[in-house]
């Protein structure tokens, strides 16, 4: 353990949150900066990775479960095909990382890194594809992808590389893909809600802000305890423009040749960086027990007549716990004291504490101690193996509260262009109006504030609506007809 | 199912091994060639990459039961770091692809798509270890590389990129850091005898032909059914000169500055490779129960009349056998009759067929035949899902039986230069024969039939040792002291 570990975290999360998640990330152990002339780099450390193959294990499992097979394409991609991508996606200019030697050799054509798939993966989707019996087809890959943007370093939020899955599908009816764009949106949003602890909403994106290409745009959107919405995960419905660019056809039952439908989705270790953001404290890293890579520390404390005692009745419940599929970590270090222990795995993010000292070995008793809240109690000692669960889940339950409290409180409506500024300038968080549906509305907002339109509900989500569109009426900043609901917010 | 597939293979393993080879990985759904102006690139297509989880998994488990974590480091390495490591290896000049350009804008210092991590990894272990506390460290990831070598693509063979795992580890003493260079490369040994059914030997490098920079490379070697030796997993032991150089040092008990004994050990998927080249035939690939995507199929043979009862029955298998684990496919496919399917699950790899019919049905049995030998056996219904791990052992102690028998076999000595040509040039194989240390005994092989010395096995290692050498007898070249003996073969 290195010293400036064991410093603590000195930021505050409330009143310079940006500094507190840097400090939060590196002393925890997440993440460090990448090395000179790679500003926008980051090394994800063991237990940043450990976090993210929680992320990859639980989606993965959900994707295979629901028949997407895992397939791995080139890294890169050659410029001409990029280039056809352009001919169907007016404005698709990439900002890529060019790779224009190898060894000693200028290539003739060069080579993009892959900052998206899309036009390499789709070429061969259509060598695969034949007839209707070849669909639906659906393939995913886990790889990392490189945008070359120059903005500020905010590991897992702003890498010019980062780490994400990105699924392809085709299938024969403009219905079946629209199904399957919504299946992976849920499954977003069951990561978010069912492992990482945090309610998100689902929705579109504006017409304007739709993925390069797509027909629609959705989704899962989680806001950030500094009131900023995160674009937490997105599922496209394609249509056929890029099955028709690519020649991605299939012969019906009649022998006809059809463009296939296509979606694409993808999640990255943004995911990552809100998980840090939503439930970190000022103490360090807190994650729900799901993801943890260590659920339970257990400290021991004693004096030097006592260890023996304690420690083995440390190391037998540690073993039992591990028997029992608990992923736990004894720590006996004998040169730290308990309260340097207590800190350290604060720190660190570890859910649940349990402290032994001389007292509970003489009680046959464990003293069990909540992350974030302090919370204690005294479970027995021949109870504890089978209550460590419910803790797990009242820790959980805690975080997602907390969170969804987050979010309830602060979605407000506004009826006016006045109202939409100051609310999003008071309160953060979002806004929703009545909206006429055209650009230049948000644009209006995005220039005095800097916040725009992150979603606009499903139709069917009547709940998310403003009430005042259903009834009729106009659009917040112009004069037209409202024809949705959009949810102003400022944005990571 | 395109109909290129339903073709079958043309080649001959024992006549095309090459042409064989492409025409397995391509019909059995495996690889495809990468697109025009990116020679050497391939996509791994979903059953590709299924086995190639299978391996990662394996592998995963065994480092991270033995105290292995994942980590992520950059795609992309400076230039300046790569001359770092030039600097302390003599003659590292890595064929690599060069980033010169983010966006428009042409980069300072251009960016080596990293060929292998060492170079970056090793300053950031610098930085986590401070004292022994810190150590032992070991991290590993899964990634892609890429060397711009300009070679005929074989796919998981020679690929520019390919996909591989690279572990680094730091400790305090030589003895540690041996241990875990023989851990490591044991894991191998274990992946491809417990999980790959294929025998292995293991040895080390010749000096002159270690990784850049290593104090001993070791290797795990596999014999293909052509006579050629792969080399299939590597484990380094650095010494301290990697550490010197990155500044990798701890502070010991008495806070004395000392540099780490560090290694690195990596398998790519050569191992595949490597898989489908010792087991599959000229009806396709043979995997092996362990691996294989589908361990089952069930195969419905019925005409109109007895259609429902054979599907019905089929069914209800195929589901007690996914409840059991066992993954299992049912191909009902109205379209294709039976003969059609038994060639294409025979292409695609899966090693146990079952044949319902109507006879099963009335006897309540069900027919088994094994991949790739054809064996048939007969099983109750009622017996059968509880039997059918005994059929998967069985297949897998024939494929590994064949491949052991090759290799065994294919070990013959020779005490002299003529007799080393002219046995490998017969047989190919390993041809042993004692040998004095020096390259240039092995450049006069090599100049003349491209056979090297691929592995000289460890010392306590008896029986690989030609009976000539502990008696004391001259290297089969020159005319100097025999020291080692050497395993001379031609190589992939």
């Amino acid at each position: 353990m290195s010293d400036d570990q064991a410093l603590g975290i000195t930021e505050s999360k409330e009143y310079n949150t940006g500094e507190w998640y840097a400090e939060v990330v590196q002393k925890a152990g997440l993440a460090n900066y990448g090395p000179d002339g790679m500003s926008g780099f980051i090394i994800t450390r063991p237990r940043g990775y450990a976090l993210w193959e929680g992320i990859q294990n639980y989606l993965d499992g959900q994707f295979k479960a629901t028949d997407v097979q895992n397939a791995y394409f080139p890294l890169f991609i050659p410029e001409s095909y990029l280039e056809r991508e352009k001919d169907i996606v007016e404005g698709f200019d990439p900002e890529v990382a060019w790779v224009t030697h190898g060894g000693n050799q200028e290539l003739e054509e060069r080579l993009a890194v892959r900052p998206t798939s899309e036009s390499i993966i789709a070429p061969y989707m259509a060598q695969w594809v034949r007839s209707h019996r070849d669909l639906p087809l659906r393939v995913n890959q886990w790889c990392s992808v490189v945008r070359w943007e120059a903005t500020d370093t905010k590991p897992f939020f702003r890498t010019k590389e980062f780490l994400w899955q990105e699924g392809h599908t085709a299938h024969e009816t403009e219905e079946e893909a629209y199904e399957e764009t919504m299946t992976r949106l849920g499954q977003y949003r069951s990561l978010y809600e069912d492992v990482l602890a945090m309610p998100v909403m689902r929705g579109k994106k504006p017409e304007h802000d739709k993925f390069p290409g797509a027909d629609t745009t959705t989704t899962v959107e989680a806001l950030m305890p500094d009131g900023k919405s995160v674009q937490a995960g997105t599922s496209h419905y394609l249509g056929t423009s890029f099955a028709a660019a690519f020649d991605l056809t299939y012969s019906d039952e009649d022998e006809e040749e059809l463009p296939a439908h296509t979606t694409s989705w993808g999640l990255s270790w943004r995911s990552l960086g809100a998980l840090i953001m939503t439930h970190s404290d000022d103490q360090g890293l807190v994650v729900p027990p799901t993801i943890a890579p260590e659920q339970v520390v257990i400290v021991p404390i004693y004096q030097e007549d006592t260890e023996e005692k304690v420690l083995d009745y440390a190391e037998d419940l540690r073993e039992e716990l591990a028997e029992a599929g608990v992923r736990v970590e004894l720590d006996d270090r004998d040169e730290r004291n308990p309260g340097f222990k207590f800190n350290e795995w604060e720190l660190k993010g570890v859910p649940v504490r349990f402290e032994i000292g001389p007292h509970e070995v003489d009680d046959d008793e464990v003293t069990v101690v909540h992350r974030p809240d302090g919370e204690q109690a005294v479970e027995s000692r021949s109870d504890v193996v089978d209550a460590v669960e419910d803790h797990f889940d009242e820790v959980y339950a805690k975080l997602y509260a907390r969170a969804e409290e987050n979010l309830t409180e602060n979605v407000r409506d506004a009826e006016d262009r006045a109202s939409i500024l100051g609310t999003i300038g008071q309160h953060g968080g979002y806004v929703r109006a009545p909206w006429c549906g055209k650009e230049e509305c948000e644009t209006e907002i995005k220039e005095t504030i800097s916040a725009e339109i992150v979603m606009v509900p499903f139709e069917d989500d009547e709940e998310r609506h403003h009430p005042d569109v259903a009834d009729g009426c106009t659009c917040a900043i112009c004069d037209d007809e409202a024809t949705e609901t959009a949810f102003f917010a400022k944005s990571y």
